[in-house]
């Protein structure tokens, strides 16, 4: 049992471990999910602010497409590997780009995939103000509803930065799970202490998601071999603890011509391994409940 | 069929895609391009205003200088090179650039390559005033046509920062095409919808380009052979879409002494691969109409 | 004897290098150093405020949880292998951190391990007033007497960021040694000259550091290899001048599942090679100062 | 011939090739430096500011540490190690560090290094009022006289960042040579055009430079294979066009224990490549002269 998240009782969440096995005596669980950042990816929040009341591209174009590539080249690569390997997964959403490319995010739906909410305008939650940290959950929402006529249940924050306001609209909203805080590799919850209310946190990580390695922008991308020892690193060493490894790649990242066979590697490789649970985030916050 | 750029129709420009049959039943197109920043190279926006009204050596000639290598070592090696290996190429040059190195310039005329303007004082288009961003095209045209003879039809932005403003430019000057957004490594082009002109884009890519390897100032260069690995990688996918790979090269990065083995090894080496259709980006964008 | 660290001769400080012989004829002394920052760890002195008089958590919650696992996996991790490995070790523990995590910091003390003093909120020392870095020294040795039942005699600035008046503070509370200064790599001492109080340095450096190779945050890590090629050469060096090497951790950076195997891999090596004394910071405090 | 560096003709300085044949037939020039930046190594200049009226110490102690390193365990390891292997080298030292130090510089005169001028606080040069970089150059020229007793005729900017004004102070100095810009590989010279006046430059540059590899603080170092293949290829290279390559070095960054192999192996390799003619800069600037 870890220290109380705040001291005001009645805002008080705590967090619980959920010691849980994996179907078919598994010893460890691999999610595979994606964030669909698009024209959002990376921009700063001033620019971010233009696309309220006019159009994204009232800034820099060049950055823009940099993400728009996610869409138009990344995303249907991707949905043909993971058909191609049978690989269910796990994306989230921000509101805008979902009514920007209502089309692609439903052909995500109509693959099987589950769809997760990530904010409407891409905004980092722990910088903005509450009112508008409530726009970016509820518009979020909206459009999800709008465009995939699914309300999604899980949730994973813009840049990992949840806030204490955002736990309150998770709870305000009925979310199951939230994927964006790292203190743990094992399933476990936070639980909000007056009302018994939880999440269930599946916990991400930077080393296992592609932006480090290969951001956007001019810095330098990495050794790819080193991303892939480094993803797969975290997969032998699972066992040992039964713990659950959550993969995270973006379209316009990994979806790039030169970058997909390091995918397709990684996909192939959690394929072929024994013991490998491969689950959308969905699923797990089920089996994390229900072994409760 | 990508959404709208602009909300406002009379503004609109959409992506159109433009399926392409390279000559020679190539499987791949390459284009090989330099930008000629020369002193302009890296410069910050504050430095570079002194640019207009006085010399640009009233900053940092330290800096400077770096830039300067570009025109007055790394230039010639790579004409040489080039003429070698019978490589057309494009190079791409601010305005002052061939104001102030008018010899150097015309000499790659001279040798027969294509040349696109790049902007005047090399200023990142999105960050600049409508008005400056109008003078940056105007000056430039001004300059290519008194130092080359010869008016450019093609443009890069400095720093790959297209703006909405510098789409209006483009039509306005009458370009035939761009090379600064990402979105796509496919033929495309964009549609300005209510007059019909339309720009055909020729996506460039920040790891098929030397900068982010090698930065110019004291961030340590990267490991050149996961630099070639990942050029490489670019076009050993290629075939599989048809795609088009344009590479970005600056005189004053790959034309160090010590780097130049490296552009000498990717040109010979695409040189010698079957499947590859070698084209500067003008004959590329011919071929791109044509094809429509 | 270098210079003086002050021209005031009231304030003077000047270093002493004291020559030791390390027991049984080892040539080299190797010290495993960890700092314990958990929730505070890399946060920006401004969220930091936060945990003066309201919870950390008002603050971004991904980027604390990063921290946390510091506390609730690698901690856990890091004692058991320790153990098994039987290596005396040193945690410097922020006062807040022992604070909040009584039961885990107990659990070091438990193992019988030295802790180290490491501020309160985990300030960097030359970018505090004055009364507030007395705050951090003070508070920090209050949180120690009341979590661990000791008062720690020995200091490790964070980030190793040491002012003229933490020197002060510490000849004021009397304290026997300081890890953060670097400008040696053998024992030495800084001796106040108007009193004859001294302080021995026992010097850390950032590449025998996880952080620098393993930072918390989106830059993408470096090659583990790289890093622990990089540890070994300082300890392979050091016998010709029978140097101290301080190794220092982050339980919240190399205690991640994928990273643990690396300690392992040190500890090790370090255990199996000949002529190498690991002891904790203490004890060779203590032999340098009978040294002399 | 260059372009003016200026365009008011009575500031104009020009560009000047001057082809030069090494000593015994030799195709490569190399020339070993050092800046010997001690507590100012990489310090803001806000930091330094308090250097004028107050010690250096009333900053960070840390920072300050790992430069003073260079002084107390790197200078004398270079010092041996250029003994050992007969390797004569030029010494950079700004004025500040020969009066903090000055035993520890009459050692590298001593042993028949060459001593050159790196200004006085290591202020930037384009970055202070031209009243202060006057100060930094006579300032420093009088801490050389006081403590080596020579006047020094060889120049190297701070961080390399010349300005127009250090090139007039340079000629009102009688300066020989700098070794700052980096628009060549080959010797050159910059001549006042009015005056006739001319400055030999001995071009160095960020690969070939300890520094980008390896800097102080908490960015982790690269690979250090890396950085000898980038600078032995800067070697193999210089064959072909008699080029002249400078290392430039710093006690605190390759002096530190761990790195020190790396010099050692890179001075025995050049001293035992055939057709290499090995001499500090003032030697090279004579025999640049004397071809001319």
């Amino acid at each position: 049992m870890s220290p109380d998240l705040y001291v005001d009782p009645a805002r008080a969440w705590v967090a619980r471990e959920r010691p849980t096995t994996w179907p078919g005596g598994a010893g460890t669980a691999v999610s595979i999910t994606f964030d669909v950042d698009a024209e959002l990816s990376g921009a700063p929040p001033q620019e971010l602010e233009l696309l309220e009341g006019v159009p994204i591209t009232e800034s820099d174009l060049g950055r823009v497409s940099e993400g728009q590539y996610g869409i138009r080249r990344g995303l249907p690569r991707i949905l043909a590997l993971l058909d191609e390997l049978r690989v269910p997964a796990t994306f989230f959403v921000p509101g805008a780009t979902a009514l920007r490319h209502p089309e692609a995010i439903r052909s995500i739906a109509a693959a099987g995939h589950e769809i997760g909410h990530h904010g409407h305008l891409h905004l980092p939650d722990h910088d903005v103000e509450p009112a508008r940290l409530r726009d970016e959950i509820e518009l979020g929402l909206a459009a999800h509803e709008q465009v995939v006529g699914r309300r999604p249940y899980g949730y994973r924050s813009p840049s990992w930065s949840l806030s204490p306001t955002t736990l309150e609209l998770l709870r305000e909203h009925g979310f199951r799970y939230d994927s964006s805080m790292m203190a743990d590799d094992r399933p476990n919850e936070l639980v909000h202490r007056s009302s018994g209310f939880s999440i269930v946190e599946l916990a991400p990580h930077w080393d296992l998601d592609d932006w480090p390695w290969f951001p956007l922008g001019n810095p330098a991308p990495r050794d790819p071999e080193l991303a892939f020892a480094c993803w797969w690193a975290a997969l032998t060493e699972a066992p040992e603890e039964g713990r659950h490894v959550v993969y995270t790649f973006h379209p316009e990242v990994i979806g790039r011509a030169h970058r997909l066979p390091l995918l397709r590697r990684l996909l192939t490789e959690v394929r072929a391994r024994d013991g490998v649970w491969l689950a959308p985030l969905g699923e797990v916050e089920q089996l994390v409940r229900a072994g409760a």
